[in-house]
């Protein structure tokens, strides 16, 4: 019988229940996996965190998450509170020896994630943050396509995530919007178009960037006639430098009218291309450089059981996964890494080299120059 | 505290487990709704009973499914055997008063439904049928849309489902071909596409089908050159009379080379117009006849908090739906009806119209004429 | 130098002026072509015919037709009128000896068309009718495709032709809703899929349909409130068998909602599988079954100089051609047919055999049975 | 009857025989344009010129451009040799009196693109250069939309243009790749998105570039193993901010494997947004943000009579435009300038500013910094 590993979760909103709802599902897709076993909840609303246990079926619910620490049933800890208490729980979780999933962005600054790095790797707990993008079985397809050279040398990549859930000036000021929380549509989704590109490409060497605020004021309060001052980016621009040697762009922008979930890329190589929307997540649009020019054209690849973990969800193409599903495998991986003794990916490092961009890129929309990394 | 329900499930193929893993995700998506308690799995194999068991937490697997009904801990059944056992066993679960909730098709033909439908009103247990597709928050949109008027009066009708999964010629002879279990491109895909109609639009009162065998032989056996007749559709295309006035055709085909899952229609109406298909199945297609020529167009409405009961898997836009969640939205529902001692949809009744439908486009085909319902 | 043709031109409204301008501009795009002369053009209203002879060129004017098939000047006679007046004006021009391009339908009944095909057989002049849509590169693309066996062997087609001009019930009855001018959307729109249909694959030999009417009365002048019944089709739906083995569905439908050109067909074979649409007629969607599952998709083929004659119009790909473009393609086709002796297409041959498939669909929808053809 | 205007054309490539072919069809689809009269056409090649004048129709033929600017019958010259030539021809033809109309890029520099429109702007001569893509009917309904307020404040705008037709290594070094000839991906078709992005938003007052040599040596002739370093930009990457207030992106590539005419653009506003991409030109996506959200989604508009001047070319929506319509209609507007002695647009002076804008991204590319305009 499969061994069970004791988890618990901080935290019981959108992520707390991604989380709670992923590790529940693991086993269902992943049969051969460690069986995740919820052990407890925290929450510092008292109703939120007893809402939860009893929904998700976590044996105990608390209001103080360091007592999860202290639990020898709990080997792994989910952070999923708001990015500026990351440090602190992670630091606690990862001193009381603890493997620690948290929530992305991991810090709000990128000292904040070296800390929460240098302490994870001394300590030599397995730690990963919630890209759950990139978990996508198609986006694995892409990546194995670079990797083995598919598409030949890479000479460009266009990148950007765009939503409109910040368009409207009137949605009121917030941790959202507070620059010490690591906030900005940079920080808050621009670092998954990051992580993509990474993913798929490697480190990134130089970034000349651009943050702007478009809504330049926001009410205190929801119907508040009181503005405040808005800081932080709602678009940033970036051009970068990868160190494979080309070189591409990104956007994050969360006043985009009408965008719901505007992750793409396009990534062109000298043997072929590919184009990828997480608005229809299930596709790949692929060019073969080499194909016949009189039939040749970007094919529309669906989602199936030629692209792992597809199959652990459902045996036939076409089916399609949904977003729960990546986080369900985004979960899987991790308990893999915890079983076999490897390093999770994104992990804390992988984290802090992300975070280091958006640092870099507010740096240089600042100073108004290329930053090297 | 919810309350728990006693669930079995035969069989653990394909949809024996996305069964299991929909009754698992059930309370997670829905708080409030019974929560399923896997007392039970049966299978033909006793290692597959025992592996489904341990993969998905049943208390005990057989390979006895008659011990199901009598264990008083069970009160709903799942059937995922083959179309043709699932006349027995379900008039066993329904004499055992036991709620069933059954996969498609109900029956290898419409006489074995009308049984089962008669046996299971009559005995006032709730049932339903595994048309996953209709559960979709969109095609609830759509069906809205419909019955409110918003597209007015309803013109026209194409559908279609077509996938290839039978195209090769070398796919050996199965119960997949076998006219004994209600097989065929029609009887096994072709119902969803009924199914679809059915919901947006009402009963069909008129059928003119055509019914073709594309692969007239199989081989009897993976790789052997001794092959067989094959007497069941591969293609099926029918022209209806809506009871609503309206008409409108359909096709069913699984050998479509290329196709994965394209269950698609498009719905005329003197108001508006939309277009769905299940290869992009959390959007939906929109064109509304009244919007100034100079900007009209059919509009991609994507599924999202405004369409329940998406939310319940996610509380953001954009963010999509798999097709286990739709699994997952059809045993939700069967448990709620259950619990408030309301009809489910699609129960025996509907599935039995379903079949009807099935058996008169195969004698409508044969015999060369229409046939009125 | 190139030689000159003359021509004249019977009709000015949407058709008259869609071939003069595409016989203006074949010598741009057709260097080697025989140049049209814009000899004369005739149209009832003597101010239409002046206005369209200065805006195109034409040498004289004329509201007597008839005096054009008396012009040694004219060799070439295109007959752009309602196709209720087809039929006398072709057999004059026939007997004038006069090659003539007639626009589709044909004629009102496919007796006529007998009479005016045998007309020109006898008389060996050439004739073309002007089915425009399958002049189109690409699909010129698809018919290769089909014929050269890179698609296998053809098992299945599914057409339509919807567009929303006659869907509002307020339309005035006119010459399109009136049964002596071979009315209806299948006699009007649904031949452009029967055509294409014939251009990709060959022969029908057996149809079975269903013709409705949706507005079965409409006011008998604009405003009007004095309404009158409508006879001819909305909506026609057939089911059809082609002479090479396989079968399809077409639908011609002008009161749908929204859709300007759904001009569509999709046809799947055992090496292969297109998907073409008119809204997007400088692309085709191709699936090759004999690509890794890994990589495979429906490929979106881009118009370009692959596909004859599209480098006539422009020599870079992506560039698209416009509907003049199609019609340009056509004048030229037809001109080149009667410089080299060679038949058009398609000719009065073809369009008889379009012709008599409308008619065999009414006859399918009245007699309630299927038509061998 | 409408007046002529006598025309002579420069060159004889793929630009020279765009202008001719538009020329000619301007009385077509304009029937109230003065008539241009091909009076003479200029190539250095004997066989080039006088392969035109049959093709096209120019009364006479020669080797020598400056003739034509003696000749009183030619009131407009067409300038569509390779761009290093443009600024002696253009100032020539001025000085002549004519009216120019010159291709894109209007020059190797700005600074004698300034030369140019500063004679022009003494002579009082029209002038027009020919960014085609912005004639586009459904990016005027675009424009309109922005111009109205329909889409609200502009938040932001992300550009593209891509092809591949340098992104093969081998393809040896010319023209395109000699920096005396303005050359370059951002020069060559970067201008373009340059253009679209003025069209819509207006000037733009800040720009930040990196331009980058994917292909830095290339064959000094075709099959040559001898390569020559190149100099010029195969991708361009700017960010720019616009004197209306907003900020936006562009992209120039030649190397995008793929890509034949990847010209997009995304536009937000307050109110709406706007997709358009050149691979589908003939339609526009719109989402209106006040539009319910159940229903709400980006619409995609087909170009139709509502969008002048669409329906000078056809009068039934959905038919679509080709390019050469585009071409048509550029230089209907040039004469129709010329008749009312309005400017015309994209004239000297915007052509001015966008190379400008050109030579301003290569200079903040160099150094490393952002250049104010």
């Amino acid at each position: 019988m499969r061994r069970e590993i004791g988890v618990a979760v901080i935290g019981t909103g959108f992520m707390g229940k991604a989380h709670a709802l992923a590790y529940k599902a693991v086993p269902n897709a992943f049969p051969d996996s460690w069986k995740p076993r919820l052990v407890a909840v925290a929450d510092v609303s008292e109703v939120g965190a007893r809402q939860a246990a009893e929904q998700f079926g976590f044996e105990r619910a608390t209001t103080d998450w360091r007592t999860l620490l202290d639990d020898p049933e709990v080997q792994v800890v989910s952070i999923t509170t708001p990015c500026s208490l990351h440090r602190d729980m992670a630091l606690a979780a990862i001193a009381a020896g603890k493997h620690v999933h948290c929530e992305k962005p991991i810090a709000a600054s990128s000292s904040d994630a070296y800390d929460m790095m240098k302490a994870a790797e001394a300590a030599r707990v397995v730690t990963q943050v919630g890209y759950n993008y990139i978990k996508n079985p198609i986006l694995k397809l892409a990546r194995g396509m670079i990797q083995s050279g598919e598409l030949g040398d890479i000479t460009s990549f266009r990148g950007v995530h765009a939503e409109d859930y910040m368009a409207d000036p009137d949605i009121p000021y917030s941790w959202r919007t507070d620059p010490q929380n690591g906030a900005g549509a940079l920080a808050e989704i621009g670092n998954h178009i990051v992580s993509l590109s990474r993913f798929l490409l490697g480190p990134i060497t130089q970034i000349n960037a651009q943050l702007e605020t478009v809504n330049k004021t926001r009410p205190v309060a929801q119907g508040s006639s009181e503005r405040r001052e808005v800081k932080v980016d709602d678009i940033a621009r970036l051009m970068v430098t990868f160190e494979r040697g080309c070189s591409g762009s990104m956007e994050a922008n969360w006043a985009a009218t009408g965008r719901k979930m505007q992750l793409e890329f396009e990534v062109f190589g000298t043997k072929g291309s590919l184009f990828f929307s997480q608005e229809r997540f299930n596709e790949l649009q692929y060019f073969k450089a080499s194909n016949d020019p009189r039939t040749s054209g970007f094919a529309r690849i669906e989602a199936g059981p030629a692209h792992p973990p597809y199959e652990n969800f459902t045996v036939a193409g076409g089916h399609q996964l949904g977003f729960n599903d990546l986080k369900t495998i985004e979960m899987a991986e991790f308990l893999s890494a915890i079983e076999h003794g490897t390093p999770a990916f994104p992990d804390f490092r992988e984290a802090w080299e992300i975070q280091r961009i958006v640092d870099a890129a507010i740096q240089s929309s600042a100073e108004e120059r290329r930053i090297a990394l």
